[in-house]
């Protein structure tokens, strides 16, 4: 099959996407997202903008040597050559060339007002820009897609102009015609009359790359697919550019899924939710837990209702099966679950409750009443355990006794040097003895981990391996329901030496506070995996 | 023209949206959010359940006295009669009745699976259970709303159990049948052949639930509403279970700006970014930056591109006028950004550097020095303007000099005790003296805001006026590219006397080091604003 019949998936996080509110992407980054992509099997990875961004340009001149593609092309993307000037004699479109991409994607106005007002220019140059960067670049070699602009907004305004605009893009050697709603205000029905007239008008091959201002982006894809679109363009995560370009993976999953359309390479959609989460990692922009298919949310259900149905039949209540995009099924315990939910979670961590009802009901109890003043469990695994442990035990197992803890933060000199230290007392009783030790740190939450587990060393060595790894602050409100007394909910994860983790919860008055309570009990759940007798 | 023929805006964010994870609220809140949807003017508002969930209970009956709905009609949601209970005999049934709600809300199972697996009884009884608990609540003066949990997958299961489900909800006396996506996985074209269908097979009005597991929750509304049906549901914010409901300012806000609709009531639309923000302080579930009409990044414009054709036409990227949903365009300084969005950023403020190339150029150039050292200015606008001046002037104006700072955090006892004291320690020079003062406080960084306020007050008494409202934490890269160095960003909102807020940023190795920058700021932000003249 040749390239043209094929099914495209186009993926545009690294140009697009990137111009999200609070993304910053270094090369380095650039290139690891590059192949994450590739691991998830789209057909075709837009790296950036060579020539207009000094960043992208060195991002396809490292690619060259650094980046070894097993499924997808590299494409750059660039705009066409600027009205009046050869093609050749234009440095944008040199730096597209030179960028050594096998695509080019060029972008341009198809919609005639902004050719006049925007680019301050007649239609007729308008098209011979086109025209003419098309050319140039497929005589140098390079397959070429073009970016319709503003395509359906022109269609509207004056679709002679963007039906012409189509014809010569594909006359001129355009592989691909994307036609994009680049405000993002279409409706699905408005667009698929649109699309059936473009494709009757035009021998071209039709893209669809929407955004997701009116809500409606994937679906706007979808129609567009549905009404004889061959190429789809979208983004990890749905970054992009104010509410966000298609999110490229609902797209796919939805295709593969619902509509049996094989469109990923190599291992595919089973990537999906791995992938997604080690972008957001490099982005370092929180996931979307809400995100559908691989939101940490998606499969997880709350509704004491549906966790009895669910006990019944997965499918009951859920869509698709959640491992087909490499997610998870999860029950979260919360004052909305009711028994069974607890159950079922107990039963998740290696604990069969069910023959005791009323345990189920006093822990329910407890989680209920615990996350009214600010705890969460729902990604606190390890602090549900403690909590229910300490229900099955009839008290809270214990490896340490704390008589005091202080942390100090010292500071020279004015607000714009640096230089601060944070030192920490910490003075315990374990293993039959008293200890009292000096932690040190870049900040007060540092000091206060290195204190206490100094404290510990002696009674408990497998300390030693332990590693906080993660730390996330939040400020609640006490739930007293009169909105007073705000809170700071910390959760910390911990791995151990061969790198598993677990999280923990801490809920005070201030950041300190809530710290030292997710510090010890994250420091008494690795001494209960690691199988260390608790004191007394 | 009587309710039948209206168009319905039904409001279910304290029943459904209120299954997402994360939210957890007290009567209190109910009552506010009530009070906020009120001002967007929905028609129903459902207000939970009672009888199965005691808050619920006590919301409809505070209610009573304390919710004065000038729009809104309240809804109460429940289950039909349980098989083999008569209608008046059931308790869940008469909690419904006793609520007061002059709407009902029955959820039914219109799919003949669940009937059978997960109520386990036949199809008989099922639809009796329906009819009878439709009838009794008629016979006792409610308007009865019927949701058909599952419709669209029990339609394609057993379409004659589907159908006969709407028809005897119609018969028994159901004003409305909102026909319910409640595993979310449907895709727009496979909803409109089954709305039609159901139009033609009954007399009922139907109206449309939707959930966004395949990431079309709004789509799949629209196309509803474009088949026949006449009532919408969705919550705020797209609250919900899993991936959340349909957002329903986003259904509203299509419906009303580009289908010309006047669906709200009251001043309507305009209200919606003010509402939709106002009930996510309640759920304190922080706000979608990119959620279309109403997120802070909805119509705000990065691309350097995009902000030199705005300052040409705002329309020329944006799909609709933001203040009709009470919106602003913002333009984002931003590495990403050029000259051209720190120019017009500049001017948002209130400078016109315009005349000023070179200065422009290293303002800019200083941004994105910062932002790649963590630093974000495109929430703290007041640290941008303390940067702009300093760019402007040569020199960073200042109001006081630090001469040292320490702040000491010190508990007594095991980590689910109470009772730690926060105190801080502030040396400062100003108005010609030295300051020393103590500040307390139930955390560090209250402690050190008391400090250097009770510091300063004597040369600054305005500052007595000053107040912290807001704190936001945030565990960022040092984007050196490497991933080494987690550093801490603190975003800060203080007010003045009159409510004016201000936000500022810090970034540090710690909390307290972050929080402190961003505290200085704070302060010499709001002296900048009163009018004060700077030091030296």
């Amino acid at each position: 099959m040749s390239p043209v019949d094929d099914f495209q998936v186009y993926d545009t996080t690294l140009r697009d996407g990137a111009q999200q509110e609070g993304l910053a992407l270094t090369v380095a980054d650039k290139l690891a997202i590059a192949r994450h992509l590739d691991d998830l099997g789209v057909g075709f990875i837009e790296g950036g903008w060579p020539g207009a961004s000094p960043k992208d340009t060195e991002f396809f001149r490292r690619a060259q040597t650094e980046l070894e593609l097993r499924h997808a092309t590299l494409a750059a993307f660039g705009s066409t050559r600027r009205a009046g000037v050869r093609a050749a004699d234009d440095p944008l479109v040199a730096a597209l060339r030179d960028s050594q991409a096998p695509v080019v994607t060029l972008v341009a106005k198809s919609h005639a007002l902004h050719v006049e007002k925007a680019l301050r220019t007649d239609l007729a140059e308008g098209l011979a820009m086109l025209r003419d960067t098309v050319t140039h670049l497929r005589a140098e070699g390079r397959r070429v897609f073009v970016d319709a602009e503003h395509f359906f907004d022109g269609y509207r305004y004056d679709p002679q102009y963007a039906l012409e605009f189509v014809r010569v893009a594909a006359e001129s050697g355009a592989e691909v015609v994307a036609l994009c709603d680049t405000n993002g205000g279409l409706l699905p029905d408005e667009l698929t009359d649109t699309v059936h007239a473009v494709l009757q008008g035009s021998a071209a091959k039709l893209g669809i790359h929407c955004h997701n201002d009116a809500g409606c982006a994937v679906a706007n894809t979808l129609a567009a697919v549905e009404a004889g679109a061959t190429h789809v363009q979208g983004t990890l995560n749905g970054y992009g550019e104010r509410t966000g370009n298609a999110d490229l993976v609902t797209i796919v999953a939805n295709l593969e899924l619902k509509k049996r359309m094989k469109l990923l390479q190599g291992t595919g959609l089973v990537e999906a939710t791995r992938v997604a989460h080690a972008v957001s990692e490099i982005t370092n922009i929180p996931p979307y837990a809400r995100q559908p298919y691989v939101g940490s949310s998606a499969f997880a259900h709350k509704a004491g209702l549906h966790a009895s149905a669910i006990k019944v039949d997965p499918d009951l209540y859920q869509h698709t099966d959640p491992s087909y995009v490499g997610n998870d099924m999860r029950l979260l315990v919360s004052e909305m679950a009711g028994r069974a939910s607890v159950e079922l979670k107990g039963r998740e961590l290696g604990y069969d409750l069910s023959g005791d009802r009323v345990l189920v009901t006093r822990l329910t109890d407890r989680v209920k009443a615990m996350e009214a003043q600010g705890y969460t469990f729902e990604a606190a695994d390890a602090s549900f355990e403690l909590l229910l442990l300490e229900e099955v035990e009839g008290r809270r197992r214990s490896w340490f006794d704390v008589e005091s803890w202080r942390v100090a933060v010292d500071s020279r000199g004015n607000a714009h040097s640096e230089a601060v230290v944070a030192e920490a007392t910490v003075k315990v009783h374990a293993g039959g003895a008293r200890h009292a030790a000096i932690g040190e740190g870049n900040g007060p939450v540092n000091a206060l981990d290195a204190g206490l587990r100094q404290a510990l060393r002696t009674a408990y060595p497998v300390l030693d391996g332990f590693e906080l790894v993660d730390y996330k602050v939040r400020i609640v409100d006490a739930g007293n329901g009169t909105g007073t007394g705000a809170l700071t909910r910390v959760l910390i994860t911990t791995s151990d030496e061969r790198g598993e983790t677990w999280t923990t919860v801490g809920v005070g008055a201030n950041i300190i506070q809530a710290s030292w309570e997710a510090l010890v009990d994250a420091l008494s759940f690795g001494l209960l995996r690691a199988g260390v007798p608790a004191a007394g």
